[in-house]
C-alpha cells in the first residue's frame, strides 16, 4: 500500500478521512520504536514524521495502545513472508527455522517485549504465523491437546524471550549510553563478590552470564524444548 | 519487620525518616497491586494504605518501576520459603517442582508481566530463587555453558508465561467485567470462522484453546524443556 496524499479538512460522516495508509502509519510507527522507544511514540511525533495530523492515525488506530499492538504485529510481516516456504522439511526442523526466524524479529526491540504475539483481533501476522508454526506439528503423531501444548511452548518461549530482553537492560542501555557488555560486567562484577559458599551456582555460571551471546541463549532452550517434542512425538 | 510508627518532622540529614518497614510498603504493594492492578499503584494511594505520607515510601523506593520492580521480587519472597526444603531429590524433579512452585506465585497477577524476574540490583529474592534452580542443574552432568542455558531456558519460560498471562487479557476481563471463560470463548468462535483451508492447524486445536488450563498449559511446556534437558543430561 502508497499512502494516499489528498486531505479533506470537513469530515465527510462525522470522520477524518485517512491521509496515509495503514501500512505507511504502522512503518513509521516501527522505525519510531526502533530508533527512539516507546516513550519518544507519541500520536504527534507520528504524525509529524508522516507529515499529516494525528487524525489521520485515529483514522485506523483508537490508543497508543493498540498502536503498539499493531506495531509489534507489523514487524512479523516479514516474518510471515520468510517462513512461507518453510514447511517440506522435517516437521521440528522447520518449527526451528521459524522460531529463529522470529527471534531474528524481536532481537534489538526493546518496545516489544509487552505487545509481542499477543492474542488480539489486531494482530493478523501473529495469527498467521501460529498457524504456519502449528501446520508443521501438525505433522507430528500427536494429539490434538500435545499439539496446541508444543506450539504454546514454543510461542511461550518466543514471547518469553521478547519480554526479557525489553525489560532486562536499564535506562542507560536502552538509551545507549551504558553499552551491553559493560553493563553485563558490571552485573558480573557483582556476583562475584557473592559468597561463594551460598551462591555456587552463580559463581560456576557467571563467566556464561558475562560472555553470554542472546541468540545462543535462545537457540538452547528453543533446541530443549525441540527435543522434549521429538521424544514425545517419537520422531 | 513491623512498621515503625514514629515520625520524623524535620529530616535528619536532609532526607525524611521511614514511617513504615519496607516489608510493610512492599506488602501493601502487592495486595494494592493485586486488588486493583497497576494503574492503581499510586504513592498516594499506598500511602493512604499505610497511614502514612508519600514521603515514607520515597525512603525506600525512587519511583514506580522501581517500587514495581520490588513487589513483583516481594512476592517471590514465599517461593523462596518454600523451595529452601527442595534439593534433594531427582534433580530434574526439583528443578520441576519449584519451578511449579514460581507459577503458583505469578498465575492470577496479571501486573507481575512486565516486572518479574528482571536481572535488577532490586530483586534479592529473584536472585536467590536462580540460585536455587541453578544448584538443582549443578547436580547434572553438563557444562557451565550448558548449566546456565538450561536455568536460562527455565526462568525464560517462567518469564514468557508471566508476561502472557499478564498480557492476554483484555481490560475488561482485568476488571472482571469478561469471565475468562466467555473471553476464550470470544477467541474461539473467531478462529471457527477462519477458513480451514487456510488455518488448519487453528481449527484442530480450537476446542483445546477454548477449554485450556493455563497450569496444564505451563506443565506442559516446562515438561518439554525438562525432557530435553534429561536427554542432555543423560539421566
Amino acid at each position: 500500500m502508497s499512502p494516499q496524499r489528498q486531505r479533506d479538512a470537513s469530515p465527510p460522516r462525522g470522520r477524518r478521512r485517512a491521509s496515509h495508509s495503514l501500512d505507511a502509519v504502522l512503518s513509521e510507527a516501527v522505525a519510531l520504536l526502533d530508533t527512539s522507544g516507546e516513550q519518544a511514540l507519541t500520536f504527534r511525533a507520528l504524525a509529524g514524521r508522516l507529515g499529516g495530523g494525528a487524525a489521520s492515525i485515529y483514522w485506523y488506530v483508537s490508543s497508543k495502545d493498540e498502536l503498539l499492538d499493531r506495531a509489534a504485529d507489523h514487524v512479523l510481516a516479514d516474518v510471515l513472508a520468510a517462513v512461507q516456504d518453510v514447511g517440506t522439511g522435517d516437521p521440528v526442523d522447520d518449527l526451528r527455522t521459524m522460531a529463529l526466524r522470529i527471534f531474528d524479529a524481536i532481537v534489538e526491540r526493546p518496545w516489544l517485549g509487552a505487545y509481542f504475539m499477543r492474542n488480539t483481533e489486531v494482530q493478523p501476522n501473529a495469527l498467521a504465523i501460529y498457524e504456519r508454526l502449528g501446520e508443521q506439528v501438525l505433522r507430528l503423531d500427536l494429539t490434538p491437546r500435545q499439539s496446541f501444548h508444543a506450539v504454546s511452548a514454543v510461542v511461550g518461549f518466543v514471547v518469553g524471550t521478547a519480554a526479557d530482553m525489553g525489560q532486562q537492560p536499564p535506562e542507560e542501555v536502552l538509551s545507549g549510553t551504558l553499552g551491553r557488555d559493560e553493563y553485563l560486567a558490571r552485573y558480573a562484577a557483582q556476583w562475584r563478590e557473592l559468597d561463594p559458599a551460598t551462591f555456587p551456582f552463580v559463581h560456576v555460571v557467571v563467566d556464561e552470564f558475562a560472555g553470554h551471546d542472546d541468540a545462543e541463549q535462545f537457540r538452547a532452550g528453543l533446541d530443549l524444548i525441540l527435543a522434549g517434542l521429538r521424544l514425545q512425538a517419537g520422531t
